[in-house]
Parts: C-alpha cells; structure tokens; sequence
C-alpha cells in the first residue's frame, strides 16, 4: 500500500520530463532509466506529468502508460505526484482515480486558465475537491503560465477549507513576500496545521526561499543532486552552505529558467548525462539550434570549471 | 457650492466626449455645445474625462481647460464627475485636489493595470483613499479594459470599508449576476448604507441590468435622449415600455460598443447631429475608412425608418 | 464518399452544442435530434466540438462517439466540421486522421494558447499543416477567447502558403474592416483564389459583415431558423429584409453572446424548445440561476410579441 | 551641440532611477550625486524616465526640472536618452522636442499598451516616427511589461523603414535566439546598415547576449562598475573573463530582476552606497519590509565574501 502525499513532504520532489524517442514517441525505456536517475540523486518524491512533463501532448494511453511504468520502478521507494489539470472536471476526476488506484501518492493541480478572480479561483477548487474527495492535493501557484493570480487571502482561505491540500507549489514572482506570510499562517493560529510549502519556478530563488521557510524544491533542474544537497544543508540550517554550492550552478538555472527554451535545455542536459536516450520535446515545442547547443557546451564547461575549483565534479549517470 | 456626488446617483450620468478640432486641438466651443447637449438631452449628471474622453491624450493644462469650461457650463445644474485614473498615486491626488476646487462633484477612479489579486486591488484603493481623503468616488469596474478583476467580495469589502466610495460603475461581462449580487448586499444586513450601481459598457445590457436593481447608466451612447427615456421609464417600473424603446436603437448600441472603432463613431454621431465640429480621434486611436461611414450611413437611416413606424424621429441638435 | 469542404462553403454551418444528460453523460440521443433540428432549419454544414462545444471537457471515447453518432445521422446531407484544436500536434494528427477516416467534411483548428507574434503563428499553423496533410482547415481568428492576435498580413501570408485552409472563422473585434481587407485580397490579384469567410462572435454583427462579403454564418445562435433566413436573403442581395429580421432576435443575440453564460443559455433555449434533454453545462461551467432564468423568460417572451407583430412565431421543435 | 544617438552605440547604457525624497518629493541633488556616481562608474550613456525612471508618476513639471538637472550635470559627456513613451503621440511630440531642445541625444519609445497584431504595431511607430521627425530612437521590445509582442520579421521591417530608429533595447524572454537573428540582418544584406542592440531585462542574459553579438548593456543594475568592466571585457572578445566577474554578481541580477521589488531593491543598494539619499518608491509601488531588508544584507554580505575571494571589493560612492 504506497503512502499518500501529506503535510511533511520535503526535500527535493523533482518534476519530471517526458522522455521521446527521435520519432517523437514515449520512450519507456528512459522513462525508467530516468527514474533510476532521479533516485540516484536522492529525491524524496517525484511529479510526473506537470507542466514540464509535456502532459496535454500525450494522448490518454500515453499517460497512462507512463505514469504505470514510472510507479513500477520506483516500487513505492519514494512518494509520486501525477500532474492532474485538466480543462474539464469529470475527465480530471476519472484521470485521478486512475492514477491512485495505480499508486499515486497524491496529484498535483493548476487552476484552469480563464479564472479571473478569487471567487472563481475559490470556486474551482471547491468543485474540483467535490470531485476528487480526500485525494491529497498540491496546489501550484504559477500565474506566469496560467494566468491566474491568488492572494495570500484566498490561498490561506483554500487551505483551511480543504484539508486534503497538502503542500503548495510556490512559483509566484515576486514570491518571497508571499512565502513568509503563507508561511506565517501556519503558526499565528490562523491554521490549524503547518502545511508544506515547496518551491517552482525552476528553482531561481531558493535560497531565500529556503531561508524563509520553505520545505524544498518541486522543480526539475537539470542537476537534481545540486537541488538534493542544497536543500538538505537548509533543513539543516547550512543555509550559507547551501547557497554557496547553488551559485555554482546558479548560471544554469537562470539559463534553464527561460520559458520554452528552458524545456528544450533541460533535456538535452539530461541527454548528454545520460539518462534519457534523446532530447526530443513534441510539437509544438522548442527544438535548440546550433547556437543554443554551443552556448549550453560553453555553460557546461563552465560549471565543471567552476566545481572543479571546489574540488568537484559532475558525474555522467552510469544507469 | 457645488453639491457632492453620493449614494442617491440616478438616473443617466453621460460619459462626454473631449472635442477636437480637425488639426487635433482641443475644441472648447465644441465642448460648451456638447454640454448644452446634454443637459437638453436630460441627463442627471455629465463624468468627463472618462475612458472615452480620451484622458491620457491631454496634456495637463488641456485637461485642466476642460474641465474648467465645462464646469462653468454646466453652473452646477447637474453634477460633474471627472475621471481620474493615473499611474501615480501623488498626481492622481494633486489633479484631484484641483478639480474638486473647481467645482466638480466626484472622481471616477479605474484600478491602475497590472493589480492582479485581490489583496492588491484592496490595497491599491486604500490608498487612493488615502491620498484624496474624503472625496467621492465612482468606482469603476471595467475589467476588459484594465485587465483587472474584481470579485463581489472585494468589491464589497471595498464599499465597507471606504464611505466614499458612492457609486459602482459596473461593466464587467458577464455581468448581470455580479450587479445582482452587489445589490443584494445593500438590503441583506452586510452593507449599512445602499449604494449607487451605474452601468457603463456601452449599454449594450442596459434593460436587463435596470431590471436588476441598477439606477441608471454612465455611458456614452451618442442618442442620450434613448438612454435618459428610457433609463427614466425603468425608474418608475415600465421596464417593458422601456425596453421597447431600446431594441430601437439596440442595433446602433452594439455597434458603438466596439472596442476603438466605437468612439470614433460616438464622435462622428455627435458630429453629424450637430453637437460637435469635428469626430476627430488624437492618435493613437481609430480613424473612419468610407466603408465605415457608409456602414454608418446605414444604421442612422435603418433607425429613423424604424423610429418613424413609432411617430418619433431623432432631431439634430440646434445648439 | 462524403464531400470535402472547400472554398465555396456559404450559408449556416451551424456551431452545435454537445448535449448532456442531467447527470453530466453524454446524451447521444439528444445529439441526433439536435442534429435533426438544425438540418430541419436548413443550415448548410455543421461543426461539431468547437468552442462551444465544450470539446475539451470529452474525453477521447466520448469525441468519438459524439462525431460518430452525429455523422450516421447527417448522412452525408451537408458537410460536418470537427473541432480538432489540441495542445500538441501529434494528437490533433491522430484525432483529424480518425474523424476524416469517419466521414468528416474538414478540421476547425485555433491557434493554442500562447502564440504571442506573427512567426509563431505562422509557424504553428505550418506545423499542423504538415502533421495533417490537405485535409481542409477552417482558420478560426477569435482572439477574444485564444489571446492570439493575426494581422490581416499574417492571415494572408498563411491563405496563401496553404491550399487546405478553405475557410476563415471570423471572430476578432473589432473586425468589420479586417473583413473587408480579408476579402479584398481575393480579387486584387494578390491571392489565387476566393476564399470563404463565415462569421462568428455569437453573430452579433451578421448584417454588417455579410454586407461586406461575408459568405455566412459560423456561429451557434438557439434560432438557427433567423440565421438561416437571414443569411440566405443576404446572398440574395436583400440585406435590408435580412437586417429586419436579424434585428427582431438582436436582443437575444445580444444575450447569448455574453462569455460563459452565453453557452449556459444557448443550452437552455435549445432545451426549451424541445431540441436537447437537458441544458447541462459539464463544469467547470457556468449554471443559470433563477434571476437568470427569469430573465430568459421575459427574453423569449418579448421575442415572440415582436415575431407576432410581423405575423410570425417560432415553433418547437417536435423532432 | 550635444551629439545624437546612431548606431555605433555601445558600452553601458545605465538606466538611471529617479531619486525621491523620503516624503515623496522629488530630490534633484541626489539625481546629481546619482549622475556622478554613473559617470565615474564609466557608463556610456544614459537612459532617463525609462520603466525603472518611475516615469508617469512624475509630473510634467517634475520631468522637466529632472532632464533639465541630469543634462545640466552631465554637460554632453555621455549621451542622455529620454524615456517618451506616452498614451498619446501628441503629447510625445511635444515632450520629445522640449527634451531635444534641452540637449538629449534621442529618446526611448516602447509601444503602447493594446497593440494586438503586427501592422498595429507598424502602423505605431509609423505615427510616432511621423511625429517626432528624424529624432533618434531607441525601441524598447520588452513584451513581459507592455504586453506587446513583436516578431524578428517586424523588428526588421520597421529598422528597415525608419533611419531614426538607432538602437534595439532588446529584453525579450526567450530572447538569445531573437537577438541573433535581427543581428544576422545587419549582415545577410537584408539591412542597410548595422543597428545598435543593447539588452535589459535586468541584465540577467548579459554574458550570453553580448557573446552572440549585443552591442552593451542598457538596464539599471545597482552595481554598474561591474556592468561596465563585462560589457568592455566582452566588447576585447575576453567573454570568459566578462562571465566570472558577472557570476560574481548574479545572485544579485538574480534578486533585482523581481518585478515590482526589483526596483526597490535597486534604489536600497543605491542608497547604502551613498548614491542616492532615499530609496523611496513613489506609490503604488513597492516597499521593502524587514524581511527583505535583511535578505538584501545577506546578498550583499555575499557579494563582498565572494569579491574578497578574488581580490576585490565594491567601494561605497564618496560623491
């Protein structure tokens, strides 16, 4: 019986991509090989089929295939989160039950676009709660892509309504303000239970957003062992630590912070380290070119120069 | 001295258009007519320098000459309401100040772009209350144009918590259920005072937002005798009578509401009528091609032929 | 072999709803009396899982059943459009192979979400062109509900590089003159062929635009009989009877063109007329409430006084 | 006789913020300590009353006096660019002469909010160029601000027609690709003459813009020395020297490129360096709290550590 997603997730839950062949098609295999990956970096969970995970480009087969391989191998090692926005609720509420009767430890959902105020931000989330019943639930806050702006008020409002809202996926900008006062309500007596607070947003503040109470990082950076490292010296309060090894990597994760590009990226570093067999995102979808792939040898080569003065060193994955 | 705008706003307030002159100069003997107009038209009150009033396109000692000749126009018989909307908070204040001094009865304050929760839309009239104290506001809620959404509850919390806040100018879309729901917080024990709803958006729901509980409209609709008519007849309950009377003119009404192209031809209406010398619209902004006028051409004759099968007829304006 | 929609394409092609149970199913059998009535109404083409179709909210099964259902029934009688927009262009290949292999005329296909200049939109509609061959495209510009905004020149560029784009949906707003510049091009020189314009947005400026060279309606209007009528009497040349008439239903248009309630009241007219089961909207969707249905009441009821004043009367469909 | 802005620009063009008081007011001696402090940092140029410049929360008066005391100071060392941008081009045609007379070197125009498509965006600065005449221009493609989009093609076309535009202030997100390819157009022949590009954004793309052949910088970074030392290193072909003193800096590019608390942030760092003597942001604007106070120490902190490292230290402004 695998553990269900709840308030203490953290660490690293790493967002995952969609591995395709040349063709275009799942390519399984690295699907698998990719999971070894990420748990060879130390994750403490996985989110398959989020926004990154080129979801909406699969077809329902696809999906379903995936996210089956993914749980096999990870054999309930670690908790998994299945991305589960969808644009109608009754396709949503049959994807979830899907999903957790396969073994998902609980599913991550984005707002809908086209929700314009808080009534309807509130509303949305009533339904689709109604719908899912007490399937634990990550709340992602990404206005960048979908549009959709939330208070503190109507988060905090969320939260204490629907218990089953275990973590938040922070990814706002400017967000560090709003991470302290989610943060706040856990302990001011304004919520009855401290709920975890991961961050997004391709990890390009998680310095301060550890030093201000964040539980870890729900993003999919290239390097997940440099993620794993630097939010374990925070929770152990190393947070100067921390940050002195992710400004190593702090050129990358601002390159890889790009929209549209920074899937492509992320990719084909995961290619070149190899852990997926190519770089391929489905159509339509960002495809580097030449110049993109010599600016990424040239940050490349400069991160190993840069952790070799520290005495280390990247290590390809062996598999 | 001039009387204040309050809750009691009924009736037809007319957004006026700011006349140019063909060279793009502002036209102050158009504006005088213009006003003449209005007031002959039977509105309640005028609000200047709105949306369509072209506000931004004047430079400050413009804006201050308009107002000023329309107020000395106008000789207080009806009140005056002057938008002003402003990216800061210290010239908003300022500009205030000097048009209240002048005579005006209120101000028309849009939230400025980019307010993209709700926190910070409360937020943002706090201070606007701040800065102008006392003054009366119509608030308006414009969101097509702003790009900034307000739910009932903020709406209502805002109208709670700023007494000057005296009349809603509603506009969003769909609309018909929020005007309901502002309304009904007037009666229901959660507002201590009843407030002033005015519809804008061009009228085009004009019938069914006054058999909704609105007390009239703040639009531009270059026949304002139609819209004084027939905002008057849904004041004494004959909603149907009036309604009767809109379709006539419904399909001018929805050809104005063109975002761009509308007040171009609100001006070049009021041009043809005799109310104003020239239907110019400073750049950037729209400018009439022959197939417009010709359209246009069509729709006035399409609506005196119907007008004539009631007995009635539109009159040009004698001045 | 049923026929493939090409550039001569006029008339009403008829945007359908798709009919749900009480209970959120697909109501498959209302679907054939829905088709019964509008083929009874005299449209010409009907597309199927547009916007107001609520395509996304099916899941695949459902599409397919839904095209399937509505095709054995059209029986070849006039051309059927299927909505085929999807975010990755794999699927929408596979999803246009399996309704052209099921008797479709051709494909409605918006641009996706996020297309922010003309290259990228030039570029998508290459990338689709090229994942489904010539299969015919009707290009659906209604930046309202996409956010992707097309020039006339991009509109252009795209006619002319692709054969299998046979129709223009119509919806931007303003929109009467890049209609006429549209149109222009097919007879000064500059494109090869007459290309086919049907409008949109709800038909709420049918009159204007087929007096520029519209060639009919795309659109889901609950009275398809008026825009039949309407229609046809503009291809005739007759477009002041035609404007008659539209204008009697203007006010309903009028109504059912306000987003999100629009659909929700579309649904319940079609239902109050006898055409579909129930006016179900799957959620997340709007649902009419009493003031709502109220105010249809007196919608419909008006509609029908002022039929009766011009001798006529909608009928219900009897099936 | 100042010198005009052409297309040999280069180096630093530092936006420059506009000092206020602590009580709002705006503070002429700090813009003059400000000025210095630029200049002694070794910019090439100046951007006034750009995005950062708080520009429409200034009054005519106050703009004035500002350029008036920033060229007075300056005395035609380096050239000065004005910030135009305007809700109307006659009021920008009056504000660029009067900025003209007073010995600017051209002016920065973004488009105005609402341009949707292409030839909207062409048909702009067709009447902005026709208004101001042969005045030299900076064109500001930031999309993530002004929501308006503008491909490579329409890049070109425009650079293509109008003489006057001299520099490209590229900030597009992704934007590498895009940089390359209006570059290529200086030298494919499609261009008569090679344009200026100097990018903003924050200067969080510096190293990897200037490699693919950005002319400078012109943002606001608060530490410009060092803005100053990469571009030159870069402008000598020593990009790997220019990327490890900029990595030094980017935790902070990183923090200042926040919207709204960006800005904020700038002023604070230019406060503890003695360069300006309030770091007021004039409402609605953002203030910084403790939190963010003591996080901006922390960064700062850092940075020094990390210049220490290598033998180096920021000095603070003497004046």
């Amino acid at each position: 019986m695998p553990q269900l997603l709840d308030e203490t997730a953290k660490g690293v839950y790493i967002i995952a991509a969609t591995p395709f062949a040349d063709d275009g098609g799942l390519d399984l295999e690295s699907a698998e090989r990719m999971t070894d990956f990420y748990l060879e970096c130390g994750v403490s969970g996985m989110t398959i089929l989020g926004v990154m995970g080129e979801a909406p480009k699969l077809s329902a087969q696809e999906s379903a295939d995936f996210v089956s391989r993914v749980l096999a191998r990870v054999k309930g090692r670690v908790p998994v989160i299945v991305g589960a926005s969808s644009a109608g609720n009754r396709n949503l509420g049959a994807f979830v039950k899907k999903v957790m009767d396969m073994g998902a430890a609980g599913v991550m959902v984005a707002p809908i676009a086209g929700l314009k105020n808080e009534e309807q931000i509130e509303g949305y989330y009533d339904a689709v709660v109604r719908e899912i019943g007490s399937t634990p639930i990550v709340l992602q806050d990404y206005p960048q892509l979908t549009n959709v702006h939330m208070s503190v008020s109507v988060i905090n409002r969320m939260l204490a309504k629907h218990d089953s809202i275990k973590v938040l996926k922070h990814e706002d900008v400017p967000g560090l303000r709003k991470l302290s006062k989610v943060r706040a309500a856990d302990s001011d007596g304004s919520r009855k239970r401290r709920i975890s607070i991961m961050v997004g947003n391709s990890a390009l503040h998680l310095p301060q957003e550890m030093r201000r109470g964040a539980d870890g990082a729900n993003t999919g950076f290239a390097y997940p062992e440099m993620l794993v490292e630097a939010v374990n010296l925070c929770l152990e309060g190393k947070f100067d630590a921390a940050e002195d090894l992710y400004d190593v990597y702090l050129p990358i994760v601002r390159h890889e912070q790009q929209p549209a590009l920074g899937l492509a990226v992320r990719k084909e570093v995961l290619r070149r380290r190899g852990v997926i067999k190519s770089a391929h995102v489905r159509a339509p979808g960002y495809a580097m070119d030449a110049a993109e792939h010599k600016e990424l040898d040239e940050l490349m080569a400069r991160l190993e120069r840069k952790l070799a003065e520290i005495g280390r060193a990247t290590k390809p994955f062996k598999g």
